[in-house]
């Protein structure tokens, strides 16, 4: 089978993608093999891509990239049970160790010892065929694309950014980032019957959002002298100054979120954060959001599709990553079988 | 009767204390009459004692200081019920507006309109004599000394900040700073079932530690390189390199409290909230706590006249607010009666 | 001005209700006075109108009844502002002792000297005027109507079950009864991001509540043997039968909250509950519910008027208050000025 | 090696134990091989003896009783890291599947297709040895005595009721039933900074609870006929009539842990849990609670070995399950070496 290696030298600069071939690997006990049909790039995918690192997370050797997948089961291995050939799959690209102090505590995500697509050592899934764990692999109806199934991880940040901030009805939300993670979270919040403001420094960016569950939209130079209190802000881009200004904006016992990774600190005022209680967390990826993404999915409450504004092949996946730059570019999706 | 009155100029230096007779007040209905018996000094005293403010918070005229009183009902207003004259009383210092969004949620400590004893410009209690809502004075037993009723002030600090952080049997909290707050957070904390581990810049500090919850202890220059995790952190100094270190000790979903203030801004390092899901909040004094500071205190479960180092008339407050500067100081009372 | 009075004997049969001349009262200091546009009629005026009882709470002197206003103020008491003459509100029938410990802890609804409209001895609002604390106005926008005004009372209900019940994006809810709270509780549900099944004894009510969020429904009688698992139950029928239904249809963990009000007691199966950890709670009424009820109404988000089966003037109240007896009837409304 | 089997006939009436000869099971990949140096006897190995059942828990097959273990390691499995042969340890019986909605939720207590010793099918542990997963195996230090860490078993019976509770400092706890159960849910509530009352029928009981936290204690007969109101109620007895005097002595948004089995039903006034605003749930075991276990033997704040009331050999399993009914009896301990 194909896959597209990421080679070094991994020194601070771009690294190479090489096609290569690799036999198809044969799936153990609990595992599915898996033929796949589309993979979302992420800006993580980017960044190792281009700087060989993200934070404490550093590429040291030849990679492969990729961890937002949906796929068709192949083969089963032995055991597996409540799957079958032929499926469609969403994989959920995280594999914790099974009984670890994080895992039982219904915190897999940040179990340390959890196996995930293409963060280094581990290969991801720009390859023609991956085997994967058969629970984290959840079958998605026929009305879920492979691409909406792709994207039902970038779905999953946006869950658990909900989660984390406890946004549910009544709760006026502000969202900063109007990428596609910000998209979601902000449509996230509307079906959990807030009303939503996003903010962004690029205009265009925010002509989408209303198609993204936005109620209003500005952009952070136009920000009005007075805004309306939110009572939960969420960042997704990882920019200092967002941060700074979306804390100012929340309301007394606000709750903020912080997703977007970037700044290495935020700079937090300590009177306004004891003045108002303001509550401030951060998220890893997340836990038990599959089936909450699938049921949006299949109920068509989410424009996953409306996200992709580029398709490429398994030879295009330098293109991929860099289709990000383009104006008005959402998601890039790689079809590894075309 | 006399009142002792802190004098400008306000210019940030030090301001001038005068004692000074006015009338005896008159409670108006919902209201009774105090004899002062005892008050504790806070930081914050001192604080617009010596500089005329606290962040936000500016003297701008003649300021009666003290917010931290214990009193005897001498009268009664108009419809009080549930209190005799002659009882003995800890005074909640903070009253909110009554109806008002915050007080209705049950976070009447934020309720922008709250009146708080000596935060301008609302007069103190260092005073022979004041008037207080029936509702915000809580009488206690005998066993309860004059001083340890003013206490239940900073006792209720502690218990804001356990509840905030959510201490229960099981957690590993690490208090930084073993001044007053810090301690009786530190025992606060003991007795909600966790292990405590107090750390200070100054070992002196830490030796009353062990009286006051601490299971184990150590000064922020020996920290030990490798520690057992916290599962809880609380900010007792204000200080930016405590709140440092201290984040970095948390455990994956930590949840750290800031209490101590100082400092203006907290450096928060982005990955490593999000890595392990870190919760930080900051309190702002509290809300429904002298129930269980008066069911504590009576019990004997904290000794809050251990920590009484020295005791003033109406006429030395400013010796009482600089008595923090002493070795081995912790609380100075004022006894406005002598 | 004109009100409608239930009169006894109070002997557990039907009361008799007589248009009396009363003199408009007088807004004290903090209190608005109101000219009473529209009231909604609830099971406990028909209740109390009947059987002259519900529960432990007992008619038994002449009592005004209705407690869902819409008014206008006419003139304002010494003291309020942020409110004016004109302008058109909604009333929030309960108001609390403001610095009782349920008030102060956030749970105005139970205290226990709580000032509630038409629950004996308290007057409710089938007249033209009434004077009510300003605080426990809501202004409404032009958008909502006179009816719907009135109807933030149920949707009130509707949204304290949400709250007690954790409802989030991703629940899957079970709501018992489709008269009118549970078919706002089945709105709010699906408002707050849940998938929501409602069921009811008859058919007929069922038929409009795919109108009010449900996505699917069932008849009790025709429950499917097995049924999808449900996170959360919601009872708003207050009968046994139903309550064990919607008990044996949770998954692990799932929750209750029991809204509806009849039976005397419920029987819980002990094992069920401790197998699966259930959750079974009740909702008093509600806090703080009025600034999200008027957003909802205020977005269209919440179809009230599409409640009104009827309407009737301040001289038909009794017809009003047998109007639910016709199938098909919702909430009746009545008009004290026509 | 000796085991102690529970033959039928399993037709409502007691079993036959045998003292049978089988072989000493080797440890699989993950497992260990223990020594068993003492088991709890609990009340539902009684039941399983004399009735062969436990409401839906049905004997049909002779059966290894026993699921309270401490034991010392013999052998490692495959792969396992972390134990050493010799440890002492204390077994968590339950183990769940790795990957199940419930165990990634945090709930693997209720993962339906858990391996529970001594819950048929699944064999217990009055044997000379087991193997168990190294995952479930707790080591303890040298100052928790082999009976000690048997009976960290109930204590994590204990911990779940505090947890599902929510008891913390300020709480006052009232506790059905002075059994090894109730006993230490009073010891827990007291360590976790509640004051306790507990009750029971027998005067006996009560006698020891003051050594396991208890601040008073009543006969449910001479119950006083005003208490005090509890913020927390939690049933160790699983009779109707303690759970119904319970629920009716909460305070508002009391909550009401059941813990107790036996009744079949429970009888919930439904006026009660909504005008209060009660919750009341239910506990299955356990999860997550052998790390606060453990630290509470060691540091010697529950007494656990006094709970201790008799000790027997293998081949005294059936004296052991019918010594809870000598007065005065807590725990018997059955030590199968003898």
């Amino acid at each position: 089978m194909r896959v597209s290696v990421l080679h070094g030298p991994f020194d601070g600069g771009p690294g190479k993608l090489v096609l290569e071939e690799r036999s198809v690997p044969e799936p153990r006990a609990g595992e599915v093999l898996l033929k796949i049909l589309a993979v979302g790039v992420c800006g993580s995918d980017v960044h190792y891509y281009r700087e060989g690192r993200i934070g404490s997370y550093i590429v040291t050797s030849s990679l492969v990239l990729g961890h937002e997948p949906a796929g068709q089961i192949v083969a089963l291995g032995e055991g597996v049970n409540g799957l079958e050939v032929g499926q469609r799959v969403s994989l959920e690209p995280g594999v914790p160790s099974p009984y670890s102090t994080q895992t039982l505590a219904g915190h897999y995500n940040l179990d340390p010892a959890v196996s995930f697509f293409a963060t280094p050592p581990v290969d991801g899934v720009f390859a023609e065929y991956v085997v994967h764990p058969a629970a984290f692999c959840h079958p998605v109806p026929d009305s879920v694309s492979d691409a909406a199934a792709a994207l039902l991880e970038p779905l999953s940040v946006a869950l658990a950014a909900r989660q984390a901030a406890g946004i549910s009805i009544g709760d006026r939300v502000l969202v900063a980032g109007a990428g596609p993670v910000g998209l979601l979270i902000s449509q996230v919040a509307q079906l959990a019957g807030a009303t939503v403001t996003v903010t962004d420094v690029r205009a265009d960016r925010l002509e989408v959002a209303g198609r993204y569950g936005a109620d209003s939209v500005f952009t952070a130079q136009d920000a009005p002298e007075v805004l309306p209190e939110f009572s939960v802000f969420i960042d997704a881009t990882g920019a200092r100054p967002a941060i700074t200004a979306g804390l100012q904006r929340l309301a007394p016992r606000g709750r903020c979120v912080l997703v977007g990774m970037g700044a290495e600190t935020v700079e937090v005022p300590l009177q306004l954060v004891q003045g108002r209680e303001l509550n401030i967390t951060g998220t890893f990826r997340y836990a038990n959001t599959w089936p909450t993404a699938i049921a949006l999915a299949a109920a068509g409450a989410v424009d996953l599709d409306g996200l992709v504004s580029s398709t490429h092949s398994l030879d295009q996946v330098e293109e991929a990553l860099l289709a990000g730059e383009v104006p008005g570019a959402l998601k890039a999706i790689v079809r590894p079988h075309g």
